[in-house]
């Protein structure tokens, strides 16, 4: 990078503004918000923003900062000098700066900050005479030396907290405010000497060498563990680094007229069209973020001063005009002047993301479109989160805020670690903490639910589980938790490890033991916006059924048929496995035949409720998939009472058992290679289709059956199996009289990776293929579902894997072969209906590459629809 | 097909001859060479064939004969009338005719023949007249109906045969030649009895009608379930059916001047250019095939008629010019004139074949090129088998006939079935039959080897063994087998099913007891051959070899390098599989290194030892690959040794054991994950081949070390082991102050369908490809090769398969990833080497597959490597 064609440096201000909102890989995303709402003309603190590529150089170049930065930071120090009349590090009108990071992507609290920098020996008096407020001026300088000693020279924070106690308790001071004048200067000093001792080196009294000091540790801390554990987790790439944000200092604890606030434009949790956060009187900004005092609503503020109130109200429209999305700001009110602090899109919760995406556009913001855009599709999936059940009896312990919505129950965990461990084991996990810090992801990623004793609705908690979805109640009254002997004791009540809560985090009630759930109500804005994304789609979306009580759920949430009705599910249920049994155990094809006409009325029977609740949409039949093995008891008691109630010998069961057992079971005998060995048991389940459908149809019931057969590799199986179905088809017609044309589709799944490689052949004798993406993946990646994670976690740990293939589709591998089957099908089958069913069918980065592929529908579990819909019309929109 | 452009009929005589050798397809191949010979103006007499269209056609039909075939079958018989001077149906001069299938693919005694057509009772006087003989006509009326009888009307023939005994032993005859005059008369008429009882019509007395009907049967037999299963068995495929030979007959029991026999103009067994074969005075031909009368050798002939053996020598001149191969004749000498009957390229031994083709190369009858497409590579096996040790003792129980060369030891069966069950049980199965008949070719083709007690050299058994190079002794002396007791007596001694022998296929030896085997000693002409086809193939052949001793043997059949060295195998070795139990038991990293130390000295000195035998030639290590849990024992008692060794809790080898059992272990934690999760083995491999690199550099070996890295699917798992190998190798070079460059390549094994489909990124990291076909066809069509088993019979019955794909490449699906991934990984590094290991690296189909798709080279099991070479041979050829 040569200096000449480089810009270092950002300036934002009335002397001018060189950023704006659109440049946020650069000056990251509160340096361009800065600079977007200077030009904009809302009041900022003027500032400048040091570039990510800076950033990027500072790494490129071994930890050091580039040759001539200092320069343009003195020179733009200079600009805000002129514009504010104060001087850094004047011992008249000094200028106080924070510095800040700021990436592209948010990454709440994972980086570090230094406020009220500037501030030394000789400008303490200075700003003391300027502010009219010894103490103010002694607590700023006491919160510089703790921040600068803790996020520069990496002083445990620890020592500056355990001296502030021990001086409170000689001061009698209960809260921080509490603390006279005295008590600050020898905190101060104290302070310098922790300081000092640790460092061997003197608290800087020159303002440039704290603030290079200070820009420095800002970068540094880009690539500290927390942050760097962060960004794997939410997926974050590609980012050069953190900007650096050096902006006047404006103090919210300048007195009872200065306040600070963190405030969203609308509700993130339910999306309601009403200012949500809030404030603290005579507060830093930190103060309110990190939870320790619990703040104010912020509609309380118009008690306390309605002039800044309206303010506020006249700031969140010009921002939401200028913007078209909701923000999520940060102000300051220094002797009842309000300034901005920071803004950008605020996170929200999917129901939240609905309900303003709908009304944005009743509101004539944003299009039909970029309402759709907007949504994240997975998180409709939180909309349809099941919540307690109202009639069920609760007792409740305790409320905190109702921080992040849904319901969660689970053992108690009180560390991050204990939180993993317990999650590990199949547990599901309620994380407990006075507060959350960034140090905790992991257990709160893990966790079901997160509660905390202390902070609020903007707290690290609050934040945090909110853009997972995950539900909160923070702040809990009457809770108390310690983490060392692992109890909380909410009033008065006693819980340990052991113990089972429930939190709703909708409500923000912490309730005992574990309370059931019941289905959510659907938001009216819920359905405008799937009815949009379904005039935009291209992609069908169908669901997997194999119920009738599934299939109405999957009508429900707007699937447009079943693309995977799975029939050996069917045979689990009841008295069936027993026949199912039977069947196998079966000497010949006889007795084999036998037990299967006693298994047909049970599958006609489920046919033909799923055909009357689907009523002419298609309904897609799998034949028999998985081996037989499966249906057949392992454990010697069970295979005992089999014995008895078959009247055979242990023996011969265990026979069969032992014969039928296979090394890789993936890989042997089951789909379409079992109605090659067993024809009987297509017959059979051909029969039950078609009975089904011949009895619906002379009920005036409308019905589009398709047959679908597994495992196909080999053109041949396909072409013997599809002829085995046509002239059963064929059969009963004919025995039940039916004489008009029974239309009924016969296709495959195109699950192993030579039908794909083969479609060209294999499409002869298909009316439609079904990707199967989970066999497809094992297949051709060569993991097996129930053994991949034990190298998994080393896979991701190394990016050779980004995520589990079986959620998100190998776009590269399996995706080759996909869109591969589809071009080969269809040149030789023009009209061939391709479709999948599939985890990867719910899944809206797989969506979209289906999209492309060409596929006509897609199939996925019934409460993956609404995600679907939402996926394919951005898909289509993209 | 319009009966206007068809030509059903061929005829050959002096009329005209239509046909020729290269018609079999229409002509089969005794009609076609029929013809030819007929052609070159050999004693054929002369007769018609009807196409195999007709075949075709008759089944097209509904098995009804095409309408105008039987007006030309009357034009030509008319044509033979003329030629012959002899009248069909004729009371004076009656023309008698064979009536034979022949297709284009041998398939001996699978079809029906019917001889003496045309005799009826009013023909009978005559043809007594014209021969001077009434026994002989009597005879041969016999033979008619009883043929006819049985071929054409299904008559059971054993209702003829019991009829014939008894009227034998009414006549004191024990021969059937000691059948005198009023006998046969009486047998005539009882034979026309069972006739007219069995299918209520007189035996037909028109000679048109009985040819019409025999026509057909032929047609029939085509489809008879025998000849659909030899079909199966030999992948004979794509024949349209057989054609219908008519031909006048000529008689070999016309008396002591008369006789028939079969021969081959060379050495089937051993390539030996002397004529071999057989013949019986005064019989007809069936006699000699069936294997009724023990014939003699052709060389006795001499004795017998001087003349007729001068002209035989001279026809064998005749043919072989002609013909420039090996032939197998069917010939007859009636009243002192030798008729040629048929003539074929003839069956041999691979060994036979190897020598036919390099002596005829000599004799200048063909080039070098036509030998080596002429010897058929996997018969190169047969030469490379075992033989008897000469030096361990045996006991001769019999001699018989050296049939089929091989050496075989086994339990006795004494029918097809049993030989079917023993063999499906495990067990090694030697075939007992008095002699064997196309009813027998499953127990034939499951044995071992086959022991007949009556037939010669050319009987059905002795053809069929040979065919597939399967060791036979046939016409064993001194001894008698009873099917039903399931006993035989050789030379008094009797034996049962318990029982165990050895027959010598070479010596004809019938021996006591199972007898060791030693390696064979190969033929001059071998060598010379496998010289001829290392100067026409591309294809470089190396060897699979995990051990110096394989080493060494693959290089002795001309490996040209090793291109799979598998090092796990080396870890079952003595003391190794205990430290590597401590490895897998390890509970740390720590743990696991000390064991791996302990495992490195073993590996370093198994490198040395390769690396020395093959002193330059490639050697590719392939790293760890198995899942653990292949190494630790299963059973309880091994895990409670082992617990006591290592002195560890039995409970925790149970864990262990547990912990890593797999549902599907083929998906697992294999290959190049477990050298992702355990990066210490693979430094330990690499670490010991970089060391024995070394040392055998240091002494002067030359080396060409490539490392082999199994089961990648992605390509970063690639770079970051690529990397970590190059490391590795570099530290070992500092450690061992080695300072020259040390040339080890590395490369990976595309035998997962992700790395062929993603293989141009893969290729970056690569400096070969070896293709692991045996993973990539379990994966490519979802077959787990132990399970394939529980399917593959039904679906090589249904033809969904033809054969294992694990034996032969699966071209369209499996081949076409290997196509895919040389193109790809050649389009981004144009010298990448590509080669194969596994099974199908020996197998002919599969090597041509592999030329054309541009392989490098192929490696194969030591034994297999001249078949490859030959193989790869024949490709450059193709």
């Amino acid at each position: 990078m040569s200096k000449g064609t480089q810009k270092y440096i950002y300036y934002f201000g009335k002397k001018g503004t060189d950023g704006s909102k659109d440049m946020k890989e650069l000056l990251g995303g509160k340096g361009a918000n800065l600079a977007e709402m200077t030009s904009i003309g809302l009041p900022v603190p003027p500032g400048f923003t040091i570039t990510t590529k800076v950033c990027a150089e500072y790494y490129a170049r071994g930890k050091r900062l580039p040759r001539g930065l200092m320069d343009s930071v003195k020179a733009n120090i200079k600009h805000i000098e002129k514009e504010t009349g104060k001087k850094f590090g004047s011992s008249e009108t000094p200028l106080l700066v924070s510095v800040r990071s700021g990436a592209a992507v948010s990454m709440p609290g994972m980086m570090d900050t230094v406020l009220n920098l500037g501030l030394t020996d000789q400008s303490l008096d200075a700003l003391a005479n300027q502010s009219g407020d010894y103490r103010f001026a002694l607590d700023a300088y006491r919160r510089l030396i703790h921040m600068f000693g803790d996020v520069v020279q990496g002083v445990a924070h620890q020592k500056f907290e355990s001296a502030f106690e021990k001086i409170k308790s000689r001061y009698g001071a209960v809260q921080d405010t509490d603390m006279g004048i005295k008590g600050l200067e020898e905190l101060v000093k104290t302070y310098k000497k922790i300081y000092r001792t640790t460092t061997k080196k003197d608290f800087p009294q020159d303002p440039y060498v704290q603030l290079e000091l200070a820009i420095e540790a800002v970068f540094r801390s880009w690539n500290i563990p927390r942050a760097r554990r962060y960004r794997e987790i939410n997926d974050i790439k590609g980012l050069l680094g953190t900007a650096v944000n050096v902006q006047t200092m404006v103090f919210g604890n300048m007195g009872e007229d200065s306040g600070t606030g963190v405030a969203f434009t609308r509700n993130p949790s339910t999306g309601q069209n009403k200012f949500y956060g809030e404030f603290l009187v005579n507060a830093q900004g930190e103060d309110v973020v990190a939870g320790i005092r619990t703040p104010r609503h912020v509609d309380e503020m118009k008690k306390w001063r309605n002039d800044v109130y309206i303010e506020l109200q006249g700031t969140k429209r010009i921002l939401e005009k200028h913007y078209r999305d909701m923000q999520d700001i940060e102000f300051t009110i220094e002797k009842g002047h309000l300034y901005l602090l920071q803004t950008r899109t605020g996170k929200r919760t999917g129901k939240a993301a609905v309900k303003i995406a709908v009304d944005m556009v009743k509101e004539r913001k944003i299009n039909q479109k970029t309402a759709l855009l907007r949504v994240p599709a997975l998180d409709l999936n939180q909309l349809l989160l099941p919540t307690f059940d109202p009639s069920a009896p609760r007792t409740v312990l305790s409320h905190g805020l109702p921080a992040s919505p849904g319901a969660a129950s689970g053992k108690l965990a009180f560390t991050a670690e204990d939180a993993v461990r317990k999650s590990e084991n199949g547990e599901r996990v309620l994380l407990v903490r006075r507060e959350t810090s960034p140090e905790d992801i992991d257990g709160m990623h893990v966790a079901d639910g997160i509660l905390t004793s202390t902070g609020g609705t903007t707290s690290h908690a609050a934040v945090v589980a909110r853009g997972w979805g995950k539900c909160c109640v923070a702040g809990a009254v009457n809770t108390v938790i310690d983490e060392h002997t692992k109890t909380v004791i909410i009033n008065g009540r006693q819980f340990t490890e052991a113990d089972i809560l429930s939190i709703d985090g909708t409500t923000g009630e912490v309730m005992l033991g574990e309370i059931p759930k019941v289905e959510p109500k659907l938001l009216r804005e819920f359905n405008v916006l799937m009815q949009w994304a379904d005039r935009y789609r291209k992609l069908g979306i169908r669901a997997n059924a194999d119920t009738p009580h599934d299939a109405r759920k999957a009508r429900s949430f707007g699937a447009e048929g079943i693309g995977l009705c799975r029939t050996e599910h069917m045979f689990f249920e009841g008295n069936r496995i027993h026949i199912m049994r039977e069947m196998i155990l079966a000497k010949d094809t006889g007795e084999r035949k036998q037990a299967l006409k006693k298994l047909l009325p049970f599958q006609r029977k489920d046919f033909t409720g799923i055909f009357k609740v689907m009523n002419g949409l298609p309904v897609t039949i799998r034949l028999l998939d998985p081996p037989l093995h499966e249906f057949l008891p392992q454990d010697e008691p069970a295979q005992e009472a089999l014995a008895k109630s078959l009247k055979i010998k242990l023996s011969e069961i265990k026979e069969r058992v032992w014969g039928l057992a296979e090394q890789n079971p993936m890989l042997g005998h089951r789909g379409c290679r079992l109605l090659i060995t067993y024809p009987e048991i297509l017959e059979m389940q051909v029969k039950a289709i078609t009975e089904a459908a011949i009895q619906c149809l002379n009920k005036g019931v409308k019905v589009q059956a398709e047959i679908m057969i597994p495992l196909i590799g080999i053109e041949k199986e396909l072409e013997i199996l599809h002829k085995q179905v046509s002239e059963t088809i064929s059969t009963v017609c004919k025995a039940k009289g039916y004489k008009r044309k029974l239309n009924i589709a016969i296709g495959t799944m195109i699950e192993i990776p030579r039908a794909a490689l083969t479609a060209d052949e294999i499409a002869n004798h298909a009316d439609f293929f079904s990707f199967g993406t989970n066999d497809l993946t094992q297949m051709t990646l060569g993991y097996s579902r129930d053994d991949i994670n034990s190298f998994l976690p080393d896979y991701i740990h190394n990016h050779i894997l980004e995520r589990s293939p079986f959620q998100y589709l190998d776009t590269t591998g399996v995706g080759q072969l996909v869109t591969m089957a589809v071009k080969k099908g269809r040149s030789v089958k023009k009209s061939l209906k391709c479709g999948l069913c599939g985890e990867h069918g719910g899944e809206p980065s797989s969506i979209r590459f289906l999209h492309n592929a060409g596929l006509d529908y897609v199939s996925c579990s019934p409460f993956r629809v609404p995600v679907a819909r939402l996926a394919a019309a951005q898909a289509a929109l993209a």
